[in-house]
């Protein structure tokens, strides 16, 4: 069966232009003017909406544990990101040590493939690198994993020297992956919070004091130093602030192969939300925390300029009442991680396109296309495009929303961005060629999401 | 009439993939896998090559007069830069003192409606800011021509003071124009100059010495400061080297609205070449000046990493014998300029695309959609999309060829790059649908180029 | 007649040690512990009190023309000066249009004979460079005037333009002769006047707005880069602020020899200062304008890691009624300009060194030592060494003080640090070993003060 | 007995003036013109010399193990300092694992007592930071010595991690004591010395391939960092180059007390030293490495505008024969060190002061004075002034001579600087009043030089 979208505009990373596009055998067939349908040709009117290419989201944390406690699973993340108009996701996925990254991977795609709403892929997230690891890094690549994951921060849990950040390098470097790195100084940190607890500092805000922005820009400029030496290509998670931003920008000036993100919540959120009272602050406690006001500026100048690449929602949902109030003694049990699955796209839409800060185009760039290149996804997904996944978002730029935890689809009972307003409405969405999304419901069958072999990027 | 040109690969600044493309009334209408033709429609197989948008040049000097002489005309030029891929120039006109910025517009389009091969618009180079002109500028706007050209070099010709580029930065700021800048302080060139000639330092190699790097640096951090206390955009053309580029970037990462283009001479050529015997150094006069090699890795960084924008050739031909040789005497009589309208493209494709340097995607970017969508082309011109111009370049990866001003289309006694290996080869050139070079042979009418009203970018 | 100053703490900028000072003829001769007097020799008790070398003050203007009316004279402004414990300056002559620099020295210097309490040199203020001006350059050398001023603000009065900077760097150069240089961009700041004035801004905070610091940003940018096109030494007068700062900062570091001073009031005033009502702004209308507070920090770290070498009071003193005034409906007739030549000293001793901020040696260097010899005065001024003139001050760190211009001895109606509390207390002067305050007192002879011929530091 | 030097030209850090020098009591009591002795008094001529403080070394390593083997000791280093012009060496002790930093004290005072010819100090270096060793530190301090180090490199052997550099600034900090840090990333250098074994490659010039600037750069970096966290000063040691000098250069500018040096070998030697055949390379094998000669500029410039403060020499003999050669199949077994502690003054006048490059004073401050302050020896070193010790140099500067091993007194089969011719001639030598040193020979007495109880320079 063909699906014939007609009358929308077509909005890609480069071009916006009014089209209608066939869909067939779950692809883009043809893109023109007044295309006539064949008789069982299903129709879909998007006149006055705007069709953008699926959203990809290169930082989630789905059914993850840490801390002793799991995040929301794939039943609900996989459709609250498919109604935020997310139709591809790359997971991070855990080894757990003595284990091969196989193991890893394959304990979450297993549940992957039950549940999820959208297409996958998983990064895996070396904690043990033993020369078998090293010697296993091809056989991941091969299997459509080119992205490994490398944790310089939570000391004795999922902290890694630097000798196995460059041996992970290294390794992904001779196989054309790419390394992403979580990039905090986790042994001064670990001081830090010892001393924040011994002066009885224990409440959600000594999670930000005890990790300064200095303990980022210093792991990551070492993060780099060693890609430096290694020659391998870096990609730098969750970038938070002003410091770290510069050293990316004087990195990628030096001509390194570097690459980064920023998230929604240090675009749009500061440090002070960590000072609410009732323990509500824990509901922001991430890592790196939020900042100051005066880094968000930092941030969007960095995108523009394109120091930063992507915008990745780092979603990692912990429920308040069970989870997050684990640490209502000690801040440091307090379990890392907030939302942003469902409304990356519309806040960023909201806050950034209809202020003038950037255009659409740029908007999804940094949402879809480059996320898809880099993550070794594209031209599959991240574009609109003769032979790409018909992957697509009808977006009514006249709707009009208020972000509640109540209406929200994820699993979890608070929302970081509760009471923001949102512009515009994501209406239908398509899942290479089926419809999924209908009217803001999830009209898909869970499990129909597919795993997505990837491509080295380094080699491409 | 309609045109399909069927089994090509389609390059555009971000996608590449195989589909036909079918064109009427000099646009294209659809894009897509095995379209079929109507019994009227004409078919070209575009099997095994690679089709891309065709190249913008928004820095050309055509028919232009040069310290008492005049650069090769529209016959000769635009049909060279139609051979060489580039469908579209936004030229230099120069307003003459006493005169309005329209009537120096009217001459450039006078000349070139008659005579030119490809479409063009015009930057007009303000000479003469008096009251009047500020009050024109809207109007020119209006006209289609929403860029302005200031330079700060050429002392007691061009130059105009800080006041002027002030004013002219304000008055574009207000109507969304965009002020492109030469940005070289005259000031000091004349006493480098002046000391040069006591000292009988009169060979090319001179006109190195005399225009140092720091009067490039020094003038684009002036001219940057004015946009910034303005608030103002700016365009910095021809940017030779680190420093000056180093100054660019700094004023991105402040989140100002500075664009800048490069020049493949300063990619490929050193100020070695100054030195040539038998004043053959005068070929490779041009201003600002070739540089030492080591600013060419920085130059090639700033591509990459976003400093840098566009890639126009600053063609300005002047024939050795007759023009070049009248500085024979004395390098400050040597006409500045050299060639580029032709192998911009190809060159760049050689030396940057198949030396892995960067991609294809990237290339068409620098040198065909972020020009168009600079100077307000897009998305007439720059891309590949329902809508647009078809303006296309059918482009054989199997062909070769050796630069040589003998078999160049440039109506020109030397070339810059004489002897320079090329890979690949244009093949066919479509002008909004209708073929005008096929098997690098010229097939079109002189005079069917047309004046491109261009929108104000600002704006947009 | 010799003096013996007994039991006192010598502090250098590099030393601190407690030690009797012998003067004979004018000099210190000897230094040491438990010295014996001659009989004929005056002893001066010292003990619990800090000697340090007399201050020099690199950057006063005394008896001025400005606008249309004239600084305060020698006979105030001298005693003052040496009750602030500054026993040399350096006053800025201006040459008139028409005239040779020699004139403007003379003009100057035979005010200053008559009347001088203290120790004088002058830079001449090259507003008019022709050809034999330049030729006058070594003469004036030869006459103890080693050092030129050029002004790259006030448009249509003192500014001079790049060429006029360039050759006087060159001549200096030549005979190591070293240019101070006042930065701004007079031609900006023309057109923002102007501006303002048209919206009818005309209060003094007004003064700022028409000066941002990018216009003071840009003009040390530019002087830097002109001097290192010479390849001439420097020195930047009154730097204000962060940026500035931070061009001369990497100047510095790429080994170029500039120098550079800032002032009192740029340490310890802010821009909010100029919106005092009843026009009380006009008494902080200076230029470069005082700055945002954040400035401050910034100028901190300059002195402190060397960025800046001096700290000149740009001792500018015009009354506010009378003087100020001109300028009540339009800021731009407001005579540029504030005190500091009597309160430099003690005001930093307060601000700086009882917080911690800096050692009193550093104290020293700045506003002694270095403004010494980077104008050619040391040995002679600027430490405490055999052989150098026996220019000494007093010191109680007991003392205590608020300032009001009531009591101070400036001849000005107002002063920029009113209600200041100062720490410590100068109670006694020497001048070439005679006693010129006492007590706070000026017990000298006015005109006893004597030029010094100044040697090139240029070619030291 | 009091000793009176006559009609010499004093040379501080920041003076220079003709006159006499009274001694009594190890300390200078009277400089002044045209002393008067008494009869008892011994009188020097020193006209036609200068006359500098004994010159200070803050970087040694004598008698030291490293590696299996053990540096040259106190009777032969020391006199070398000497008739070098060194009269004070702050020495490395070396905590062992297990042991309290007061035994590493202890067993190098011990070797010291008995043998130095000069006076001396120690810095401890914390290789087992234990909590009764962060306990210990109040108590060295009082003990005189205010100093630490700590290794970022050596990895398995003298190696700290971030946990104990960071506790160490903490402790430090508490007491006003200072850290000394060797930076460089030793885990990455593990790394790429195991790969050059791998690889065949061992010979010494393997070992500078083995440590590229980057591994310091990157932990120079994170020891300032880390630095500004806890809120300590720090003092980097043996910076070789330009980005080390960089990541310096902007830590002061941002007000963080952070002091530094670099040593002889960084500013003549270079990287290709390392190549010579025969083995003869490893003379030159030390670390940080040699580098290119482009660093030298860098560091000129680095000690010219302030960022580095000091030029010790890291001294630290191993002989060709019998150590050096343990690494002649495996460049990771050569001893790391060169030498420097006899010609480190001498040297840098010729190279530095001769040459332009650099003032007496500056040479002054640069290896004495700084150093005496930093490391808390000042006022009674560093300086010539009333109060403090007697060390003084006097220095002949029509001396001429040409560097061998064959003559130089360090108890080494070979010399770094073989063949270095020099200029000017170190005639005598005192230490507290006492000579030591008579054309060129010493004439004192082994185990004269006493311990220096220093006192903790943050507390100033
Ligand atoms: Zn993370
Ligand atoms: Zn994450
Ligand atoms: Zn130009
Ligand atoms: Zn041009
Ligand atoms: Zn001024
Ligand atoms: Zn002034
Ligand atoms: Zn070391
Ligand atoms: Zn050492």
């Amino acid at each position: 069966m063909k699906t014939l979208i007609k009358n929308g505009k077509i909005i890609t990373n480069s071009d916006s232009f009014e089209a209608d596009i066939l869909i067939e055998n779950e692809q883009i067939v043809v893109i023109g003017k007044n295309l006539t349908p064949d008789i069982d040709t299903k129709i879909v009117d998007a006149s006055g909406k705007y069709i953008f290419p699926g959203m990809v989201d290169e930082h989630t944390h789905i059914e993850s544990p840490f801390g002793g406690t799991v995040t929301a699973p794939w039943q609900t993340e996989s459709v609250a990101a498919a109604i935020g108009g997310t139709t591809t996701v790359v997971d991070f996925a855990l080894q757990t040590k003595g284990e091969s990254l196989m193991e890893g991977i394959n304990r979450w795609k297993s549940r992957a493939e039950e549940q999820s709403a959208i297409d996958y892929g998983f990064h895996i997230a070396v904690t043990d690198l033993r020369k078998d690891t090293i010697d296993e890094i091809p056989k991941i690549v091969a299997e459509g994993v080119p992205t490994l994951k490398v944790f310089m921060a939570y000391k004795s849990d999922l902290m890694v020297d630097d000798q196995t950040l460059y041996q992970s390098l290294e390794a992904a470097k001779n196989v054309g992956a790419l390394v992403l790195v979580h990039a905090e100084n986790g042994a001064v940190i670990d001081l830090l919070q010892r001393k924040c607890l011994e002066n009885g500092e224990t409440a959600p805000y000594y999670h930000a004091v005890s990790r300064p922005i200095e303990v980022e820009t210093e792991a990551t400029a070492r993060a780099i130093a060693i890609a430096e030496i290694v020659g391998a290509p870096l990609f730098i998670v969750h970038v938070s602030g002003e410091e770290p931003a510069q050293k990316i920008r004087e990195a990628k000036a030096k001509g390194l192969p570097i690459y980064a993100e920023t998230c929604p919540h240090y675009l749009f959120l500061t440090v002070d939300e960590l000072k609410k009272p009732y323990f509500e602050g824990a509901k922001y406690v991430c890592s790196p925390p939020l900042r100051e006001a005066k880094h968000q500026e930092a941030l969007w100048n960095a995108l523009q300029d394109g120091t930063l690449q992507a915008i990745g929602s780092d979603h990692c949902a912990f429920n308040f009442s069970g989870q997050k109030d684990l640490g209502r003694e000690d801040f440091t049990k307090i379990p890392n991680g907030g939302n942003g699955i469902e409304h990356r796209f519309t806040l960023l839409y909201t806050q950034a396109v209809t202020t003038g800060k950037m255009s659409l185009n740029k908007l999804v760039d940094l949402l879809s296309t480059t996320p898809a290149k880099v993550n070794g996804l594209f031209p599959k997904k991240g574009t609109i495009a003769i032979g790409s996944d018909a992957d697509l978002v009808l977006f009514d730029p006249n709707g009009k929303k208020t972000i509640s935890y109540q209406t929200s689809h994820q699993g979890l009972d608070y929302d970081m961005y509760e009471g923001f307003e949102l512009e515009g409405a994501i209406s239908d969405v398509f899942l290479r060629g089926t419809q999924i999304v209908k009217g803001e419901k999830y009209v898909g069958k869970l499990g129909e999401g597919k795993f997505q072999k990837r491509t080295p990027y380094g080699l491409c």
